[in-house]
């Protein structure tokens, strides 16, 4: 297997886009990154996406944007794993490069969501559960993570307010990040009183969904000039049920487990090494589960990293340093994406006032349904 | 790059089964090719499939598969290329395993479509063809293909019976494959008192959709004792503008030429070493559009191979053997599947009366949208 690198990077800034077409934000991202890479074309487009059969009725979107940005007869496909849809793109197009089959990629997360009322894009989230066994009883998607957050809470001893931490950083982390959704500083006062979204998981514990696109060029890491040269040093996937209620512990993401062990081993790191942790924190609960899967803490004890706020910037382990999805927003396809760029980004320097100093290696973990797709990919400067 | 084999197939009736859900036809077939391959795991599942987020409620279905079938932590993800769905996953699982990153791959090609009344299907379908730009206009998929078939007539003087042959070929063909959805021999004259879908396709001109999965587990040629070893000589994927009036020439399959082209060249073959071609042919102006692009027959002379017979067992390029989507049934994103799995029957010898004789390189080619995604299998007995 061939090294791989990172050639460009590009995104849109996450928002409701009424005014432009699925077509528009991909275009805008991939035209973004394809610039930053100081190139016109390449081998093939992978394309990371949940939501556009159901709410925009455009399927091949491969094809569809190969078609909107020029790439003509190059080949283009898509790849949907929910919410890990982008992550599970980025991969595929990884192991394309490295494989030799093909000399550049592009990938590109995608979603334009807000289309459609809220009602729809809920039962539109929901296929991302178990339509027979989960959804069929009328359960939501976020009504799933509530259930876990209430038991993890119990089982753990932890009240509602230790979770703040969370959404505190992003919030503050999301002030500088100009493509962030929500540009707005919360307090633990705020984050009691936000109102209930599925008892205990309330507005500030939940991430915006929104339209966005974030994309990535990447080819062999000998073709890289650019410093600092970045390459992929690991990426890892993992499933586990698809169904919570099948799980035999449904608090512990055996598949962020499996994934980030893998990627560890592959990188030749541990956790320690981990400058900073792009993690899935889609509900606060997640964020928490997500430290302890991937080894950052002990089981029940990921709250703790937060409360003793060692999730910030200049922290023990830095986490959602752009936003992450509670605040730079959750374009669900596209999210696994915007999550590599942005370790990108830190690994550049890039970052200003949410900068990681000297940060060298860093994390992403996407995760798709309740933990049931799980991606991780670690990056590292490349002396 | 490594050489990769197949070690083993599946594959279940296509039907309207109303008693199987989506998880029991996939893993029908799934379960069949791991029994033909001999094994019990795989390091990762690959998963085509178009239509299952829009109407079976149901995404994420590399995991949902992986967790049915009991291939529990493993990697798996789901590939998208409108009806070609099927063998784009397998191209993905192809890349992966010839990477080197993972030994083994089960690719499964699945849809259950029928649970969905006529006219919502026929709404699923059209997100194949543009969203914005056809469909908004109120055209159907199918309509998209009568008015190329309609210039077609027009532009080389063909009438519509011209293209009788390829229907009865394809039916007759099916009568012997017990998987097949239609076992029912047709004339001329049936094929032209058809009732009309929309001019000039008729009933016998389109294919019928249906329920169905198709498996192959694929591993390092090295790993394969099986004889014949059957390897996967060429891979290629290539794409034209999504919506057909973007095209310079709408009746040339420009990704059917590229994506061929480059088949040949990576297999070292030309058109007259091909044994067998499963083509897409969804409806009958398809199947001559392919030969045409694939090198078998002059522009506009595609249905004379048909009018000639060449195109039947023993003639000059056999084509749907098993009965095509035309008999043997298109269940969208499991279609691509089912072409590999029959030209591998073939390649084993394992077709009975529809055997092609001394049958040593066999080719497959996947359409997805009206031409707009199109990939090209050469598969062969490595001796």
């Amino acid at each position: 297997m061939r090294k791989v690198a990172i050639l460009g990077i590009g995104q849109t800034k996450i928002d409701e886009h009424w005014e432009k077409s699925l077509r528009e934000i991909g275009g805008a991202a991939a035209f973004a990154a394809m610039q930053d890479a100081g190139i016109e074309k390449v081998d093939t487009l992978f394309v990371g996406n949940m939501l556009a059969p159901i709410v925009n009725g455009q399927n091949q979107l491969g094809t569809f944007f190969a078609d909107w940005i020029g790439l003509w007869k190059q080949e283009a496909v898509k790849i949907e794993a929910a919410c890990a849809s982008g992550a599970a793109a980025f991969r595929a197009a990884l192991m394309a490069v490295a494989s030799g089959e093909i000399d550049s990629a592009l990938v590109i997360g995608v979603e334009k969501m807000t289309d459609k009322a809220g009602r729809d894009v809920t039962a539109a989230l929901a296929t991302a559960a178990d339509a027979d066994y989960e959804v069929e009883h009328g359960i939501s998607f976020v009504g799933i993570n509530a259930l876990v957050m209430r038991r993890y809470m119990y089982e753990f001893g932890w009240k509602h307010e230790d979770f703040a931490q969370f959404s505190i950083n992003a919030h503050a982390n999301a002030m500088h990040n100009p493509y962030a959704r929500l540009h707005e500083k919360i307090t633990v006062e705020k984050f009691e009183k936000s109102s209930m979204v599925a008892t205990p998981i309330n507005l500030l514990d939940a991430s915006p969904t929104g339209d966005g696109a974030a994309a990535i060029v990447i080819v062999p890491a000998e073709k890289v000039q650019r410093k600092p040269r970045i390459i992929v040093a690991a990426s890892a996937a993992s499933t586990d049920t698809i169904a919570v209620h099948s799980r035999k512990d449904p608090m512990f993401l055996q598949a962020a487990y499996t994934s980030s062990k893998r990627a560890y081993e592959m990188a030749g790191v541990t956790p320690k090494d981990i400058d900073l942790f792009e993690l899935h924190d889609a509900f606060s609960i997640m964020a928490a589960l997500s430290l302890e899967a991937s080894g950052f803490a002990e089981r029940g004890q990921g709250v703790r990293l937060a409360l003793e706020n060692k999730i910030g910037i200049g922290g023990e382990i830095p986490v959602c340093t752009r936003g992450g999805l509670k605040a730079r927003g959750h374009p669900v396809g596209a999210t696994g994406m915007y999550q590599l760029v942005e370790v990108i980004q830190q690994l550049r320097g890039e970052c200003g006032k949410t900068q990681v100093d000297g940060a060298k290696i860093g994390m992403a973990q996407n995760i798709g349904g309740s933990g049931a797709t799980i991606l991780t990919h670690i990056l590292k400067i490349d002396d």
